[in-house]
């Protein structure tokens, strides 16, 4: 082990690697066994810690609450974190089989090293050695599950038939990004999200192009013609009513993104495009950060295959969802959708809109008490000016927290830009991970005083 | 065999279910030996009338070509039909075996029956009849094809090759339909075609939608935007030139298609469409035979799976034929086609254009000779007035015709509209059988006279 002379680092990096060892993929039943034992290997550690912890059943894959004992004149702090992870495929692009985790140039590379056993685990370790030195300035609550790679189908359940036991005054995550390695960073915003299919029906069966060609409409081109009524030219989202909730993004947001070590040249080098493009009057950081969108994930119809097939098709469909931003409601965005697609349907088709998931956009104060008390603990962890950021994506179980428990959350993402979440090579620095384990003692010794 | 009292049309309808008991599948090389069964089956058939019939081996299945003496002071026709037949699927649905044919209320039920079989063996069947009075007035070629329902690969470098052996006046094929039962076709145009794929390419892959979305050009998006860009709201073709070259519709052809037994609302049911739709100023019947037309036969990009996921697709594409009348050049269409795509082309993504395979479109003037011959001999056969039709589709090898041998092709099909060519429970009435072996007689006699 030559990564650290000190044995208490020595031993961290061992039990990290063991927590990476099991191959705990939610999404394939097969591994269903290796998820339990992942479980157990928790409960035993928070177990080893002194801490109250149980492993709760679900239809699914078990959930881990580990608790200190309750004091009544101690604030609640509850870590949720994951010990489940994505898939490995495609398994011939890993340069090391992804559950043999191994460290070069002090970077552990491993399935969950980033998302989100390290992570999780810096948090378990971050306790383990405040205890050393005494009780924790909090009441702890630990909340593991192992189904957020599959859309935590059980944990709202779970968080109802259990708030009075998980009640809590803030909720803190590690599982979202640093903008830069060195950068600590705190994410005070997600975009919501709102789905629909559409589908466009003409003829009965697909038509021969030249027998019937020029008599019928073509839903082919019926849902291009819909689809084109979606945005103006300039990339603006042409729905009657759909930016009328929208917070509009406050100066110091404007001045604090533009300050940070993300531009739009990045964005050309990390999606490969030629050059960018969207709403006028926002920096590419304001648009995904702050701004809706209306976005067509999928678009199908007709003839597939090779060469061509000259048809009609019979139906054409189209997958969208609209990313949304503070008090704009998902209910409301797609009722406005769904008239203005029927407002827009070109003649000689049938429109039939399906309604998909959708979840409400997520704002915590960054000035309120916890979240200043939050960028402490991370500038004090990393000796480093915070960076205030939203991210452009959704993480549903956030607002489970508010809805149901009625807490804030605070994420304190240790995750680097090329730590390869969800992709072959995942990795995760040891500087990270240590890190991890100062920031969560700063974390609750900070939110200990805000009342 | 009730069908008939008269031994020769008792022989004739034995000939016909031999024929049709050939599995002549054409798009499947497991059938292979059987094409060249069926061919031999034809070779001994011409053999006994006394023509001159050949066996020509094609990379493919082979072509049989059967021809008369020649005389010089005869003109030449050349019949031109197929022995190979469309595949069989969905076999669930055929009410019989397709290759045990039977005759129910004198309608023979086979694979081939109407396409090609029926059609070209009446022809043959003619000959016989002629050739017992006396010799025929014309010099005659058979040529019969094994690969027309795989798009005769090999039957244009044929023609090229034996040019000066198959040199003729005039080309007579039945193998298009009857407006009605009863009523003598004569079809005088066809469409052209011409197909191109396009493919807009945005980020280098499918990204997430929530990181991204905002920043980028959205490929389905931009090619919706796109394809919404080649038509008016009313349906005309808004590519610049499009109809420059387009020879109008005669009033006569108006008067004369107005008067057929085809309606509008026969559109509607045969498509199973909710109203009609197309270019303004002309019926659904103009439209489709006199009309060019651009449509999308497929359309692709992003996710097509259940439910949604969220992504921006790395790429979309569209699959677009336009259908063409005459005096529209095919290479002329796809240069304006693409040089609007280049002009419309939404910001942020780059588009590639693959031009596909295209076909003139096809008219004979059937005021002339041989078309007001091939009409005498229509109306002579079934005692009932000539229906002037185009039709919509595309017959690649009658431009061959054109183009390698020099010569106009009549079509004199003998198809009814729910004869159920290239569908389960393909049939064709034993009337239309011997109406072909009359009309054959009638059809050499008038060409004949016509110089």
């Amino acid at each position: 082990m030559p990564h650290s002379t000190d044995p208490t680092q020595q031993s961290q990096i061992e039990q990290l690697l063991q927590f990476l060892s099991f191959p705990s993929i939610s999404a394939d039943r097969a591994y269903a066994d290796h998820l339990i034992e992942c479980a157990e290997w928790l409960l035993q550690k928070f177990d080893s810690l002194g801490l109250a912890a149980t492993l709760h059943k679900t239809a699914g894959h078990p959930i881990i609450v580990a608790r200190t004992p309750p004091r009544p004149d101690l604030r609640t702090v509850l870590i949720y974190g994951h010990y489940d992870v994505q898939p490995v495929d495609p398994l011939a692009l890993w340069d090391s089989a992804p559950f043999d985790p191994h460290i070069v140039d002090e970077v552990v590379f491993a399935r969950g090293a980033t998302d989100n056993k390290g992570q999780i685990l810096a948090h378990i370790l971050g306790v383990e050695e405040a205890l050393k030195k005494g009780p924790l300035p909090v009441n702890l609550i630990f909340l593991i599950e192992g189904e957020e790679e599959i859309g935590s189908p059980h944990l709202g359940a779970f968080l109802e038939e259990n708030k009075a036991e998980l009640a809590t005054d803030v909720v803190a995550i590690s599982d979202t990004g640093m903008i830069a390695p060195g950068v600590p960073t705190f994410t005070y915003g997600l975009r919501g999200v709102a789905a629909l299919e559409i589908e466009l029906t003409g003829p009965a069966v697909d038509l021969h192009s030249g027998i019937y060609g020029g008599t019928v409409a073509n839903p082919a081109t019926a849902l291009a013609r819909l689809l084109a009524t979606l945005h103006q030219p300039d990339g603006t989202v042409a729905i009657e009513g759909f930016y009328d909730d929208v917070d509009p993004l406050q100066d110091w947001e404007r001045t604090a993104w533009a300050a940070l070590p993300l531009k739009p040249e990045d964005f050309v080098s990390l999606t490969g495009v030629t050059e960018l493009f969207g709403e006028p009057g926002y920096t590419a950081l304001e648009r995904v950060w702050a701004r809706p969108t209306a976005e067509v994930n999928g678009i199908g119809g007709g003839y597939q295959g090779e060469g061509s097939k000259t048809v009609i098709p019979s139906r054409a469909f189209a997958k969208l969802t609209f990313r949304l931003v503070p008090r704009q409601s998902p209910e409301k965005i797609l009722a406005l959708a769904q008239a203005h697609l029927e407002k827009n349907l070109p003649p000689g088709v049938t429109l039939a809109v399906h309604p998909g998931h959708s979840g409400s956009s997520y704002v915590v104060d960054p000035h309120s008490a916890d979240g200043l008390a939050a960028q402490r603990a991370l500038e004090n962890t990393f000796g480093a000016t915070v960076a205030l950021v939203r991210e452009g994506g959704s993480i549903p179980i956030v607002q489970n927290f508010k809805d149901i428990l009625g807490a804030d959350t605070l994420l304190l993402g240790l995750a680097l830009p090329d730590c390869r979440a969800h992709s072959p090579n995942e990795n995760f620095p040891l500087a990270n991970f240590f890190a991890g384990i100062r920031l969560n003692q700063e974390l609750l010794r900070q939110l200990a005083g805000t009342t």
